[in-house]
């Protein structure tokens, strides 16, 4: 049997361009020769399609596109995922599904069984977990289909009380399939490589495992489909961050071949390697999929514009990138130097916007009620906004869409103006903390200098007052980090995070900060995902909550 | 049996106010006489205390404040709620459980079996379901203890394949108590009486409720805990809108007795009046439990800013609502005399902060780029956001926090200008209809002219062009209003919508705007939660999703 696996870019709800999409790749694998291919889970509609689950036309669409597909499932089977109506009164209203199609006919319907219900997904909420459990056959073999994370109920930490494998396996399968919706995060890699392979090892038997690629707003999926023999030995992984098609032949029972040469890595890619990526994806995606061509952004002479700068030239073009400078009688001359090494650098358009009669006519027109009170944060603000304001003017002047700048580490504590720097359709480095932007900036620069560097070795400032610098208010950046990256991803307490040696002021003084600044961040564009923890649908916290605040 | 009932405003995770309030409710009800007092679901640390819960130090504190509420039962016992560790290894880490404290002793723990999740609800992101059940047998009382939603499971609709109570009737209780957050909608009294009741008549046993009140965010708890007999009829009925505790007697097996005057409400309050008070104590509560006493936000001389201030002025006191009027060049006569008419029949402080000088330096400023290019919405919005900029100024000069007055039909079809009038703290009536707006306003009038006629009469206006009104770009509020609650609070297709009589073309138009806008909504304050679908954390909806639009 030859099997054939699409690891394709799908578009949330686009019913017309998923369908296109699958059924072209049917034809594709069947000119190939291909007996079987197979798509990713919830293809038809896409990942993730939240609450359009709740439209009942939503689901009729889906149905409507899988008899679309399946008209053309001519001399090839294909698999796809889609929601499907649960057809028991009790319990949720839908169910997450894959088809099995053979003769132009939904031959087995496989519903899945363990529903994330965590960090970013919400599976619960929308669909019933299956409690049968039931093999395919065909062409002379014994297909055991399950969905992502029914394969995950881990031995060390079980999220859930069945194992769909340990039902399947009872009726003797030949290969493991497993469609998936797996988003990345710069750790995920491994630890997806990990659990499948330790199936193929328990249950003895091939996996081929088929993932999304692309990104749906803030989630990037990453793709690279794994193909592990019965001992879980990785025999293939599809391309990372690319669509891509491949073909496997499962000829004797039980031993998976290669049709052409293998695409799997020859050294796992750093974190920063992989976070470059993605991010580069996600800008693209998020473009191109909202129907946008041009990024606009504030050029600070920072490094976090800077790199968000270089990120945005590499998904979009160059041409496509608009960078403003924005200075007000803060901003030193090394800033503005340094904003314009990286457009020559760069070759994108620019444009120098003083912000100074701006500034000044809010503050004279703010005088009555001001007096002479001091200069504060609400002047520090009024430049910061006063940014914002022109950038979105052009904007909504140009079509552009304006990418934010901010970083994780300051999203986290709240260093940042709501409605001031901290506007932005996306997020780019909204998941990627300071260090890591460091990191980023001499990893963009690894051909060519590309971020000035300048720009690199200066100390961070927000440039709102004289001789500003971030560590007037904050740590240095590589105290604060690994304080956050414990509280955040680790979800460490104070205590914990004392205990391995932080000082105990700035421990309580961070976290608290971070919990105090909750309410900043609701208000944030959506944050491209990169780590296992971001910030947004998959952190989600009380705002006027009394904890570590 | 003399039993509790305490309906408490608690505060999210802030443990010593929570346990504080608990143990003095205690204390009352012993001096009282009571055996037993009653709290409600996850009193402990509050509702919703969402990814707090993660944290494995928030759970060991609500472990802490539960046993010193233990500490505190001398003649009296109690029962509280809080999240648990889940022993069972397999599953998620935590149950959401209900403690039986007798004798200083945590003597039977109840875990819940249905989980919310869906709308606001995200309880299986957290709980494992509880899949035992047994009765608690005290004082010659057999008790069937649930929490919230497990007698939710109806019969028309089950959302669940289990349902709790038909286990526990098999041990013969003589009471059932229900422990719940149940939080307010306009039409959510209604169906709590009925489900409720429906329970007492099925299992033909009393039946006493305890809700929360109080506001948490966005999420508001009406209160209303709900006393029936075993026929099903409702016996009393705890004040909405406030805390209360209330005492009843269970002598005779199966019938519950009033020890004080009923409270019963003698018809049900009008939608409008719900939703009056429903919103007055959200900003009260947004306010008080963050620490903040003083309100601002700009009056355009429309009917959402008067509403909003004259909201505002009831729940925190008009001395400390700062109301800002910012005319433009655009701005009519009537719209200043209007607002400063608000001012007066409020009593609450006023500033004039045109911005004229302000919306200028932008223009000059932006002249370069913008060359002659005609005025458009990019002007528009500079007025709007130039508002934003002074008010937020405001803010951080004299520690105000910004009140949003975006309405929910605006929100819907994002009519309104991102980093400008969709600015705030919270959004007081973003879950409030334009045509609702409108009967508000009438609500509030009732006793005397508080929104000024002219204000509820003149066709609304954005006011940012040359006579410019909401029509010019909408269909009229009344027939846009029903349109979107079929869509946003039915879920029903545009093909349903048509067929109710709706013109197809307002009808694909309308639903088109609604999904465009969801980027601006993403960034919005949060919404204070007046209807069984309101924008936020329930409804969840893809960015870059391409359905609808």
């Amino acid at each position: 049997m030859k099997i054939a696996l699409a690891q394709l870019n799908y578009h949330v709800g686009n019913f017309e361009s998923n369908t296109a999409k699958i059924i072209s790749h049917i034809h594709q694998a069947e000119e190939q020769g291909a007996d079987l291919v197979v798509f990713a889970e919830l293809c038809v509609c896409g990942y993730p399609s939240r609450d359009f689950l709740e439209f009942r036309e939503f689901i009729g669409l889906c149905e409507e596109a899988a008899q679309k597909i399946a008209a053309e499932c001519r001399n090839i089977a294909c698999i796809i995922g889609l929601p499907t109506v649960n057809n028991n009164p009790e319990g949720k209203d839908l169910n997450n599904s894959a088809y099995f199609i053979e003769n132009r006919e939904v031959k087995a319907i496989v519903n899945k069984a363990l529903l994330p219900n965590y960090d970013i997904f919400d599976e619960y909420r929308y669909f019933e977990p299956s409690t049968t459990f039931k093999c395919i056959d065909f062409k002379g073999h014994r297909i055991a289909l399950t969905i992502c994370e029914d394969l995950w109920n881990t031995l060390e930490n079980p999220l859930y009380v069945t194992r769909p494998m340990d039902e399947l396996i009872t009726e003797g399968p030949d290969v493991m399939i497993n469609i998936a919706a797996s988003p990345f995060s710069y750790n995920h890699d491994e630890e997806r490589i990990d659990i499948l392979s330790d199936n193929a090892r328990r249950y003895q038997l091939p996996l081929l495992y088929v993932n999304h690629i692309g990104a749906q707003t803030e989630l990037i999926f990453d793709g690279g489909s794994l193909i592990f023999d019965k001992t879980g030995e990785l025999v293939d992984e599809l391309p990372y961050f690319k669509e891509s098609i491949a073909y496997y032949s499962l000829e004797d029972k039980s031993d998976v071949k290669l049709l052409q040469p293998s695409t799997k890595r020859t050294r796992k890619e750093g974190d920063i390697e992989q976070i470059h990526r993605a991010l580069v994806l996600g800008i693209q995606d998020y473009f191109y999929k909202s129907g946008f061509k041009s990024a606009i952004l504030g050029l600070s002479g920072g490094i976090d514009s800077a790199v968000v700068c270089a990120l945005a030239a590499e998904a979009l073009g160059p041409q496509n990138v608009m960078a403003v400078l924005l200075p007000s009688r803060f901003s030193s001359d090394h800033s503005i130097k340094d904003a314009e090494d990286l457009v020559k650098n760069l070759g994108c358009k620019h444009e120098i916007v003083p912000i100074r009669h701006i500034t000044e006519a809010f503050e004279s027109t703010l005088q009555p009620q001001f007096h002479n009170l001091p200069f504060n944060i609400a002047e520090e603000n009024i430049q910061s906004r006063s940014r914002a304001v022109v950038l979105m003017a052009m904007c909504n002047k140009f079509g552009y869409i304006l990418l934010n700048t901010s970083n994780k580490s300051e999203a986290a504590v709240g260093y940042g103006t709501l409605y001031g720097d901290m506007c932005g359709g996306i997020s780019v480095i909204g998941d990627v903390y300071k260090t890591q932007v460091f990191e980023l900036a001499r990893y963009l620069n690894r051909e060519r200098e590309i971020i000035p560097e300048n720009t690199i070795v200066k100390p961070p400032s927000a440039e709102l007052r004289p001789n500003q610098k971030d560590t007037d208010s904050l740590p240095e950046y590589d105290i604060l980090d690994p304080i956050l990256t414990q509280y955040i991803e680790n979800r460490c307490s104070s205590g914990e995070i004392i205990k391995m040696g932080y000082d105990e002021s700035t421990v309580r003084r961070v976290l608290r900060l971070v919990n105090l600044a909750e309410h900043k961040r609701y208000q944030t564009p959506p944050i491209l995902r990169v780590s296992p923890k971001a910030f947004g649908m998959g952190r989600r916290m009380p705002i006027v909550g009394k904890y570590l605040s």
